[in-house]
């Protein structure tokens, strides 16, 4: 089977005098492009989620970067102004550290045809792990928009649709910003993959009629020791996916390991404004959760397919040590 | 502590030319009442949500059916129209059983005094279960609104709060419908309790982090080994709060149980419009779920406090036997 055209330039780009992006906020009703004409509006673009998923975040900033870079800007404020947009995704200061050290649209455009390649080594690792006829559930949305290109758990899916072994795709449709429901639903239908949205919540229960073949999830963080910050509603999953014994593997790039972090404890976690979930009431909106190690069967990377114990199997540590 | 005022009468009542029910569709942002003058009409806002919570579509179709006796309406029809308007409830058919041998005014205004003093009955059982400064969890709305008066698991919330035994209570929000988001958080702001609404997914992460003490929902239909159908996501939270060592606990009345039903696979389960989760895309729309009586720490009824095994604590077997 093929899939349809989500080329990596459609989702965020460098021109000679802005970062252009599409505006994540408004889809699927329009396809709207953001020209975002200094770091100051990239970083913003960031913070009000126009840009999301940790990858993508990482390539916007370092086309930010290069860009005030090239018209002048203050660097170091320029630093700043990103690395504090998001404060869970690890790529972001990865991508900004890059860039301090060769501050060039050569070196964005490397950044982001890294991730793209990347992500598409990691779809084929991942597809080994996905049996015939599967029916996969995935979180939030991880595919092309929230990388800047292939997708990490939904580039996964996407590798699986190609080789004929997916007959369903289920789609979280992750409240409160409802990015299943809204991003990973049109990048599916532009790519023709059969899917159906269901409420986060009806996940276990569709695990239960055994319905569920795996669960495939990315990563905003990941600690030395397999503890995986992501959406809030991930943990839940994992949780229900172990007591169901479905297996639950997370898709990430080398960039989302986080050696600084020992274990998910060290990981801050953002809480957003309530108000994202409703502005009636009190409301408290944990962005994130953290799913321990040892609720995930395997941790997919460009490098291969990690099995637990990850403190010796997660690729950052191997090279720490060699 | 004292609570706001939420009588019975302000949600269902019955008045010489009509039903009188609190539009639920339209709450928090408006109270406005709708005049239903047939069984048909009764019926059609069942279908429709405006009355929801099995106990209230009992005690509204009892009302419908006793307008149909005074109008003079052919009672066959009337029972046939009210009796399919939902699925699950078992309520539903059991009030309108009750209202074939005596379709008079009194007769109903009669099960619907009883629903009130028995869920008053439920609360104070179940506060014997809600240690002191407990964080509740509670799963769409079992309150006054779902019962046409007191409420069942958020009768019980009630209660406990007003024996001082609440420091906080988390309420999912419950999609698709958002239950929780709209109508608990409601009638807690009503009443004066203190709450969060948090995203369904959440729910797990606040257990992990040890912000949760028990949780309480309510049932739909409860069969003969205790496995309990309720509102999607039901489920879930069970799954993480056996994972959590939380204790989960299904407050309901003794007409919820259903001895026609050995276990939950003989539930029959709603699934809805799959617009009400999304009209962009496909989605699948499962109303409800069905929790094992093993999830499930204590069954409280308006007869007590019912533990494992179910089989031979729930009283309507009780009662079979004696």
């Amino acid at each position: 089977m093929t899939t349809g055209e989500l080329t990596p330039e459609r989702i965020v780009r460098l021109e000679d005098d802005a970062v252009v992006v599409l505006d994540q906020r408004r889809l699927p009703g329009e396809e709207v492009e953001l020209r975002l004409r200094s770091a100051a509006a990239v970083a913003e673009a960031i913070r009000a989620l126009a840009v999301r998923g940790a990858p993508a975040i990482g390539v916007a900033a370092a086309y930010g970067f290069a860009l005030a870079a090239a018209r002048g800007e203050d660097l170091e404020a320029a630093y700043d102004a990103l690395v504090t947009a998001r404060p869970t995704a690890v790529n972001l200061s990865w991508a900004l550290s890059e860039m301090r050290d060769d501050p060039t649209p050569e070196r964005a455009r490397a950044i982001h045809e890294a991730e793209v390649e990347r992500c598409r080594r990691m779809g084929a690792h991942a597809a080994e792990l996905i049996p015939a006829a599967a029916r996969l559930l995935t979180h939030c949305n991880t595919g092309g928009l929230a990388t800047g290109g292939f997708g990490t758990a939904l580039g996964a899916v996407r590798t699986a649709w190609e080789r004929g072994l997916v007959e369903r795709v289920w789609v979280d449709e992750t409240r409160p910003l409802l990015q299943g429901a809204r991003l990973t639903a049109w990048e599916l239908d532009e790519l023709g993959i059969q899917f159906s949205v269901i409420v986060d919540g009806a996940a276990a229960a569709l695990m239960a009629r055994g319905e569920v073949d795996c669960v495939l999830t990315g990563a905003d963080r990941i600690a030395a020791n397999g503890d995986t910050a992501n959406k809030i509603g991930t943990y839940a999953l994992a949780v229900a996916a172990h007591y169901h014994g479905v297996p639950f593997y997370v898709v990430a790039p080398s960039s989302t390991l986080d050696d600084a972090a020992a274990s998910g404890s060290e990981i801050p976690i953002e809480e957003r404004d309530p108000g994202e979930i409703t502005d009636a009431f009190p409301a408290r909106n944990l962005a994130f959760d953290v799913t321990p190690g040892d609720l995930i069967a395997a941790i997919v990377t460009e490098e291969g397919v990690h099995r637990p114990p990850y403190a010796s199997s997660l690729p950052m540590l191997a090279r720490a040590r060699s």
